[in-house]
């Protein structure tokens, strides 16, 4: 995984999985994740957002896994895949109900099916949502990644409240608000930094005890 | 509501409408519930459960309903009559991940889209599973269920360590262990005293207020 | 517990026994709790509100109890005791690092010790905080509550946004607001219905079980 | 903080602050402490447990506070002085009431005050507790650990269940029992290798950086 990072540093180019909790077509999360990805091609050359789609998995049933280890649908395989190749993550987390939406925790949970594809990587997370900003999902999440083993960026948060002015988001959710494309660009340095201070913290520790 | 809770108190049946978070043929959450069914039938009159499947509901995008209120999939329009119609609730919450399954977040959302079918009704919650017996669950279950305007069975808790010794279900995963019976029955009392306590409860307020 | 408002429902008077979380002597925690007596003094005639300080208490420390079941240290026995005496709790909570604050944490605690205090009465939570106006703490609070027994409010939840105009408190913590007095007002009102259904309602179910 | 990490990484010793939340003379959470600084002693070079009281801490209130920035009460100062100079953290966190105890929350609270003492450093929560072995409390620990800026370690999570046979603790408190023993060298392992990686990987960045 830290293959790059150790070979040639200067270049290191870490790629985000983003995944975003609202399938909706103007989904004011998905639009956090657009915006995350146009901020990286603009101003941060050592991050490469891709998006992953998530509206195409089954709901978890584990009677759909084959026999043998590994034996998932094919759009399980494709999703799991992706997860296992990122090199950190993104999450766009709306609040729904004051926890996790059923399709992010659905893909979460996917990809956690053995063997585990989430394991020892950094993440961050972004809400847009009513109320508190999606907080409360956030905590959620991060619950969740003590189990697949994800270390989160803890400053800054980024709790986006939707319906409050200024205007955020447009009609078809793109993020319009040049504060919250601030906070968007502070929250991927530091997911940037925290994930490669863990990959070259971990070569650093194993030449360390060698 | 709470219509025959009024009119017949001595012959008050609750309807109990149950929800599996396991999709999983032989699931052992899914057992707790025929479990629950079948002491009802046997011991507790004043009870009927319902297991209302969730396996068919699509992953929530509210793109999927109609122009007006309540415009709903035909999956989901059916999920939400059996909810809406409920005395009471049986949660049957495994733990994946530390927290709620996907597809049991997936029901919860959709039965809360506006306008909400859960709200005032007293739920319970079982849980089979490995490690803690799925408590983590079952506290963001509770959370969701402030939102949800649920007011939930605080003891007895049900943590059914699937996996240790006594055997506690069979292959097909049907309850076998006569303690956790025994939990299960201790739950649905408490749940039949919570949901006639609310209901006749009202009536007694409105009563007292006129 | 529900004497007086089974012989004389017209007249029912409930003792609220509230606590602040912040020690503060300025605090706009305790100063929500002023404002929820003033609010039951002018207009709710069926709740009196009772400020319990809890700045006392010494840490918990289960080596400081006697050998025999209840001998707590005095300041503890009084503080357990109005608890014991209460209809219903109101809980100003502010949010610590996310969660409960370690004073209010503590006072919980104490009345939990056996027998439990607090056990199957109604209860309701303010919060005044700076960011997320204490929601945080909340939930914390809310699953404190699952194993104390109580039953809380769902609607509405007061979170004041201390630091945000319009200004909400003076310099000694009073509150000053009109819209989070009505909330405050709305909060004491939920919380007088809800404890009288559980009230009544456990009368209605003992005598429709007879 | 990662001075002596630079300087000598073949001789780098962590010191690791260790806090027990109960204040219990024969506290089986104090007792893994005392386990953790013995393996330490025994097995691990490269660690050092210090135990910090927290029984002499005030409850946590502002009023305490000097007018002047960092002005607290001698207990505190003392207190937040050894939480500034740790290289990582562990905590032996009880469960009280499904949450953090009070007195762990209390100090939690006052090393964070202005400026925040607990900063970008590793921790690690161990528990004995009755039921389930203390896991509700370490994911509110978790949450609490977002804001001050913690790393926590994800795997193993240590939850000796303290009252299920085998005996795990003598009546002093004294771990006993040889499993969970290992569980805590285990614990201690991976506090270890993540506070090194941290600290080596901040280097690597800076370095990487410049």
């Amino acid at each position: 995984m830290e293959g790059s990072a150790a070979q040639a540093p200067g270049k290191t180019v870490l790629r985000v999985v983003a995944i975003s909790g609202s399938l909706r077509r103007a989904s004011a999360n998905t639009g956090l994740i657009r915006a995350a990805a146009e901020i990286c091609r603009e101003s941060i050359p050592g991050l490469e957002v891709e998006h992953v789609d998530i509206s195409e998995l089954p709901l978890l049933n584990t009677d759909l896994e084959g026999p043998g280890p590994g034996a998932f649908p094919a759009a399980v395989e494709a999703f799991r895949g992706k997860v296992r190749a990122a090199d950190c993550f993104l999450f766009a987390s709306p609040e729904y109900n004051y926890s996790i939406s059923g399709p992010l925790k659905n893909a979460l949970d996917w990809g956690s099916r053995p063997p585990n594809c989430w394991g020892d990587r950094a993440a961050a997370i972004l809400s847009a949502s009513g109320g508190s900003g999606g907080s409360r999902s956030q905590y959620h999440v991060r619950q969740v990644g003590v189990f697949l083993d994800l270390h989160f960026v803890n400053k800054p948060e980024v709790f986006t409240r939707a319906h409050q002015p200024p205007r955020k988001f447009d009609h078809d959710g793109n993020l319009v608000d040049p504060d919250t494309k601030d906070q968007v660009t502070k929250v991927l340095l530091a997911l940037q930094a925290l994930a490669l201070r863990l990959q070259l913290g971990k070569l650093a520790v194993a030449a360390h005890s060698s």
